[in-house]
């Protein structure tokens, strides 16, 4: 048995960041960036009004309140500026660029509106107020994305503010699915017979994929046919990244994958990590180059796998750091046998008496779909753990990977 | 001027939640669920073996270390169970249900194969242990998901488990944008001409509608012409339950909404908003049926008016309950003029040492993209605030709809 250190160790030097591919701006909601982005323009990119109102020269004068001024005409925001030379006053509205000399804005109530295009200023007036510098916002050059970064709405504001058309982002990871076990139905409007159940992990998988960025290329699900998986398996392996399998990886009588991975010339990388849960989890580098991870069958094993093993992958293929685990307290104590790294479901809450605290979930056990529902975190107990009393500080992760924390 | 409550309890008055339809589970990530979900059916759906072993019939007896056993068979996940009345012990594998009568399972490590398919206990047995009851995750009639609750990966995982083919979503809201500014250039590949700039905000909106599940039916940008901007309406207002502009909506020359909304029959709400940034700020009914939103032009402001504005409307019509927001010390002391309610770019943080607290980014000017891209969270503070020492509680809530807490 592997410690989970080394084992994504193993995983994660296998796991090299895709190639990047151009995108255009208007599709990269979602992409990773595959190399930073910098500014080839300034943010203003002309010096212009923050409101709507009268652009003056002050040159460094104060100008009097009750003083009066000429108004040379309208400058409106994306109209060409009015032939004027001789004016030294403009009506100027929200973002239309200010002339050269020009250097301050005073807003439309604090001006009286006298006859024959004059204007009184109803209070003295400071050079430089209510404009806008070019590059005040973004400087030329100035980095504003990074490599790994999703294109969120805010980074696609900025993209499209600086004309940013097309932008390089790593290509989506390929993942295939396969299922085994010869009791699974995955179809729903399928009746179950004895001793069956409804296929619960590729949906959670494939959502969780997605989610991700990923491709879900092939969702299958197989029985407990040796013959079957390899067959699938040949049929995925060239098209994909990772393909990612659910079942058939302990030590009992159907585990068939083991041998398969042997049959077909897969390098095994290891299998079985000191965690829990999840031990049984193997992972691969098939022949044709992706990688194989084979998760256990029960539906949180199948979760922690993916979470703690299939994510990190995933992330060093679109160039993303690695995840920085939260250190927050415990509510209440918790003894665990030491040896294992423990994954257990969680809630992360808040208070502002109180402060952050992790509590751990009632029914830990790996088949327990409706405690996973309620948490919102994974706590992660280190291996050399064994009495941890209240408060004592824990990692703890979101639950879903790339939804960031839902806290209440 | 209308308080922040006030207009936004206006708009709240005129945003029913919509219509529910059909869909797959399949095909529900990231839809919301019309109304409370109950399972149908136990999980697990059978008493089964928690793992590979021998299930035994303790029948409340402890089974001592050493005694020996004849195996009747093997009972496999999803194989008919097979037909050997006689015999009370049985090799199983995980999953596999537990023949009526049988209420241990003994795992495989714990066994000691002798000849002629009998075994020895290497240790003594108590029972009940290693079997999951039928209903023990999931009684029938449990409610798994709540109306207005978006589909997650683990909501899927459930309704998989329970064989749920078809659930009850709301309707996707469909959202026209308009942009009006004449300086306003929406395509990236275009060079700029004197005095004007580059569509921001469309493109921000777009991403943040996508990402909270609404349909963008029309993404249009506008010059600053009050027929154009009228002859668009006409053109979405009976496909869509809200149109949000941005621009025009101020009090200069080529703020043409107000008056182009009075030609069009429509409802105002609301004109001007005691907010910083986007007082402008106007929302109206439409004679065809559909919310108008109007926002300001300047990116921060229409980033403020759609998280403020927009996205209680669109949670409404999902069906989501309203946000509540986190209540965060702030990290510095600050100062604002009382009167308005304030939306500020900050940076929540998180340290064992020093716990939660949330940092007011510099440079809020409404112009500002650099600093939105800093921020996780915005800042509301109340109308009634002025000086905020360090240690003040704030509310505060995600940058971005629906995307969680991003915390470093």
């Amino acid at each position: 048995m592997i410690p989970y250190a080394d084992a994504l160790k193993l995983l994660l030097a296998q796991s090299r960041a895709l190639e990047d591919e151009w995108c255009r701006s208007s599709d990269a909601s979602s992409r990773f960036l595959a190399e930073p982005v910098h500014a080839l323009r300034a943010l203003p990119p002309f010096t212009n009004a923050a409101m709507d109102g009268y652009a003056f020269a002050s040159e460094g004068n104060v100008l009097t309140a009750g003083s009066e001024y000429q108004v040379g005409g309208l400058i409106a925001a994306g109209a060409p500026p009015p032939a004027n030379a001789e004016a030294k006053v403009w009506e100027i509205t929200t973002g239309a660029a200010l002339p050269a000399g020009l250097d301050c804005i005073v807003p439309l109530e604090r001006v009286e509106r006298l006859e024959a295009g004059r204007i009184r200023l109803r209070e003295a007036l400071i050079g430089g107020q209510n404009v806008r510098q070019r590059g005040s916002d973004v400087a030329i050059g100035t980095q504003v994305g990074a490599a790994g970064q999703r294109v969120d709405p805010a980074l696609r504001m900025m993209l499209a503010a600086l004309g940013v058309d097309r932008i390089k982002v790593r290509r989506k990871p390929r993942v295939a699915l396969l299922s085994t076990g010869a009791e699974l139905i995955a179809n729903p409007s399928l009746p179950l017979g004895e001793g069956q159940i409804y296929a619960a992990n590729a949906p959670y998988l494939e959502a969780s994929l997605r989610a991700m960025g990923a491709e879900v290329i092939a969702n299958t699900t197989l029985g407990d046919d040796a013959q079957t998986f390899a067959a699938q398996m040949r049929e995925v392996a060239a098209r994909v990244d990772v393909v990612v399998s659910t079942g058939a990886v302990s030590m009992g009588r159907h585990d068939f994958i083991p041998a398969s991975l042997r049959a077909a010339d897969a390098r095994l990388l290891f299998h079985k990590v000191a965690i829990r849960p999840g031990k049984p989890l193997l992972a691969a580098s098939l022949r044709e180059g992706p990688l194989f991870i084979g998760l256990p069958g029960n539906p949180i094993a199948a979760a922690v796998g993916f979470r703690f093993f299939v994510v990190p992958v995933l992330r060093a293929m679109l160039g993303m750091p690695l995840e920085t685990p939260l250190r927050v307290p415990l509510s209440e104590s918790v003894r665990v046998a030491a040896g294992l790294r423990r994954f257990l479901k969680a809630r992360l809450r808040y208070s502002p008496s109180s402060g952050i605290g992790l509590e751990l979930l009632e029914g830990q056990e790996s088949y327990r779909i409706g405690s996973l529902l309620q948490a919102n975190a994974w706590a992660v107990l280190h291996e050399d753990t064994n009495e941890l009393p209240a408060g004592t500080l824990v990692d703890a992760l979101p639950r879903d990977a790339g939804g960031g924390w839902f806290i209440d």
